[in-house]
């Protein structure tokens, strides 16, 4: 464990990186502002830290976990008969640590696929490596995206400087980097198209919410913290007009599974005119989850294995989905189909 | 100061009492469930106390101040030429403690119409002591009084047992004796119409639901205590049936001013199809207020002197105000104005 003494304020945060020697270094976000950097040299190391919270973020955790693998392969005793025999064990242990995280699987499953067909003389491990790195650089491509595309949705509907308000941790260090429901906002600050943001404490676990506001006091971006049980009466008193969130899955119909607490104020937002933004890559889509009903109560609560409490938002409430691909609003099943159709063009 | 080393399951708490030998005991509601008095001789001592947090809830805070009157006429050198003039800092010191407790300013008119109107050779002291003990009675008779007939709104609804949530701190320790919303829950439970109780953390405090929860723990009532931000979850997937709060002040209209994060809840209860139960006796009525909406927001965030953060729940979001005099199911003015015209028969 290595602890930077001293980090610029332009400094880019990571919450994953490589190091050429063959080693994970994660930033430990259960210690933020204090910048404390954790390195795993094997994957279960990686597993530990994540199980420990190290992580936070699907994305991240997906990222950290491709790298996990990385290591594994790493340490295989060559020559190895089935590479992916043997690493699935470690691809399972990595799944099970976010059932919920979309992004976990999807970054799962490009390991996956990178360890089927190869030729005998392949250096698996390289192999391995390079798709972490381009699932890294693919999040932070998308985090880019996102910003822009959720700006230009903020700008179609106003023309004056906003209020927004902010659920759960989005930022810098959920993902690739950059940010997914934050990279909106912080794009919004940039563009001079943002008055405040309000984040909501997020309660039980409220860490999330401390670490949006330290990143939003550092980027200068005008906010205040409040507690869950404010969000009514600023909604009904303070000129908000977007909600926005991010997601740890999106099922086919378009609800979204998220921080607890998003389905209430989702509800709240319809109650009180507020339109309600969701940005998620498309990496958190789930087609095989025909909708967020079918989820057992348990998952949602945290009981079975989520590193914190989610709830899911019905797709009636959610004005738009921002994506890496596009915006849908007023989301369902036909528009995300289609959607998800679109091949990228990079 | 003064610790209480062992007190039985079945002792009656008292938020304040009267000690023959002239002082107040108060007990500190910061410290519970660690049983820790605190006895006032005057009061600035009294004062200092409502001030820190010692008391908590209007009506028990009512009645603190009432003694705290009767602690400074004690003080006064005689003869006193005017009482009421004499007395009238101590009482406007108190009333501002807490702008928004109806209770308090009741009270408080009492005490200042027991200083009017006096013969000369009245023991005044002895006559506000009078007058304070009959405050303290009364809102524990009030609590009885609330307790049956919101027992009897529930049993109207449903024969069941029912799934019920509490917001905020309304129990023994609220007032004279017995609660208001946690009195009508313990009379449900004694009823057997009681499952389970879910009590709402109230963030960003958070004492008032600690105290409800120990409260319902020590009366064997079973109970949850569950996140704020859990409350919408709970509401879709459990079949929880009223919300039930106290208030701090009613407005005339039928609004209720009340801890924060209730108008939320009336919002997600409304959504899920939920019942929505205030429980207040009549003194927190009040008629020169029209409605919430006229209450300055700084009043209610807590920057002007209440002690805790309110909002303003619409009386459109509520199903029936409980008082001592009788329910008003779909509360109004005209509604509200009959029942307040209404003399007790005792």
């Amino acid at each position: 464990m290595l602890q930077i003494e001293a980090v610029a304020d332009s400094t880019v945060l990571r919450a994953v990186s490589w190091l050429p020697e063959g080693a994970v270094r994660l930033l430990d976000q259960r210690r933020m502002p204090e910048l404390v950097t954790q390195d795993c040299r094997d994957e279960v190391e990686v597993l530990a830290a994540i199980r420990c919270g190290v992580v936070a973020g699907a994305a991240a955790m997906g990222v950290a976990a491709a790298f996990g693998v990385v290591l594994a392969a790493r340490q295989l005793v060559t020559p190895v008969r089935s590479w992916s025999q043997a690493l699935e064990p470690v691809i399972a242990a990595f799944a099970a640590l976010g059932p919920m995280a979309a992004n976990v699987h999807w970054t799962l499953g490009i390991m996956r696929q990178t360890l089927t067909g190869l030729a005998a003389d392949v250096d698996v491990p390289a192999r391995l490596l390079n798709a972490a790195e381009a699932i890294a650089a693919a999040d932070q491509e998308a985090n880019r995206s996102m910003a822009r595309f959720g700006l230009q949705l903020l700008r179609r509907h106003h023309s004056a400087e906003q209020k927004l308000m902010l659920l759960g941790y989005s930022g810098e260090l959920s993902g690739g980097g950059g940010g997914t429901a934050m990279g909106v906002v912080q794009a919004a600050y940039r563009a001079g198209v943002l008055k405040e943001v309000l984040v909501s404490e997020a309660s039980p676990s409220q860490a999330g919410s401390r670490l949006a506001a330290w990143e939003l006091e550092r980027a200068g971006v005008p906010h205040l913290l409040m507690a869950d049980s404010a969000a009514a009466r600023i909604m009904k008193c303070d000129p908000v007009s977007w909600v926005i969130v991010g997601a740890e899955r999106i099922a086919a119909n378009g609800d979204v599974i998220t921080t607890q607490g998003t389905y209430a104020l989702a509800i709240l937002a319809m109650h009180h005119g507020l339109r309600f933004m969701v940005v998620a890559s498309t990496a958190a889509l789930d087609m095989s989850l025909s909708d967020g009903d079918a989820l057992e109560p348990e998952v949602l609560h945290g009981a079975a294995g989520a590193s914190q409490p989610l709830d899911v938002t019905p797709v009636e409430l959610i004005d738009a989905i921002v994506t890496e691909k596009g915006v849908i609003e007023r989301p369902d099943e036909g528009k995300i189909a289609k959607l998800m159709s679109i091949r990228r063009l990079h």
